[in-house]
């Protein structure tokens, strides 16, 4: 049975890739719904896309979720990256005057519709004011708690060592040997 | 043709049915995708309600655009609500020092997928620290320009006068009267 994640991120795909070597890209774009749970919007795309392929399929979700807005953005950070930018989201928790955040993401695994199973990583940080270049949008933002870097400072060996989305892609990887 | 407002809000559905008598009722509940722009939103809704059921369609959504989040919460203003609620949002104006708002609705009316109009309708105002109750989420923290009321503290007459909802709607019913 084919084994896809699907993404039209080159750099995501090639981190699951080293992971999970069986894996094979596929884009394909899929409706995001409305939510403030990954976890949700992920188990529609997975069910979406089973109508389309036959497969088994693996879709992530790295959200950034900060304390001062009780969450928020979350998954929907990519609309205030496009709204207000890093520098908006720096301020935002400059002037609320609590700049604690997480970075989570969330790796669900179809099987079939009936059997989806989900993964998650996480890793605390503060948000700074914007350093470092980054083809990941929010990294520039992002310093891991114990560190003097932010994500976009970090080499890819850095940042993997410490990465949520490895986290969860070890533990999906430990699920699949375990089947 | 039938001709329905697809919502679940009986109070929306009452000011439509106000000014569009024909109107019934349709309560779908249709996926609502992630954007910062209305008109897309409203779009996938009613070309995804084409596929369920015969008839002409409308759907209207109401935003709040903050000038200090250039345009967020935008159509996430549920999501906001959910999360920080009105003190939240007023408390983000108030740390940002910028109260200024935007309430816009737009309304689409589709009579067949290949006919999909669109009419909009805004309101300037302030985003103020909660005053008066109501059963319309925001209401407590959007004062109009020129008025000393939030939305909450005025009645349905009063608010119906100065409405967004109302002026889209306005034009939606000059449209349908002129065809």
């Amino acid at each position: 049975m084919a084994f896809y994640f699907i993404t039209g991120n080159e750099n995501k795909f090639a981190e699951v890739k080293s992971v999970l070597p069986k894996v094979e890209q596929l884009v394909l774009d899929l409706p995001e719904i409305q939510d403030v749970d990954a976890t949700e919007i992920v188990e529609a795309k997975l069910l979406e896309a089973l109508k389309h392929k036959e497969g088994e399929f693996i879709i992530e979700d790295t959200s950034l979720y900060f304390n001062c807005l009780n969450g928020l953005p979350g998954p929907l950070i990519k609309w205030f990256l496009k709204t207000i930018g890093n520098q908006g989201l720096f301020n935002i928790t400059d002037k609320l005057g609590d700049n604690k955040a997480e970075a989570k993401t969330i790796i669900g695994y179809a099987e079939n519709k009936h059997q989806v199973h989900f993964f998650a990583g996480s890793i605390k940080g503060r948000i700074v004011f914007p350093r470092g270049d980054s083809n990941f949008g929010w990294d520039p933002i992002f310093q891991p708690e114990g560190y003097s870097k932010t994500f976009a400072e970090m080499n890819s060996e850095e940042k993997n060592a410490i990465s949520m989305r490895r986290i969860a892609l070890n533990k999906l990887k430990e699920f699949i040997n375990n089947k």
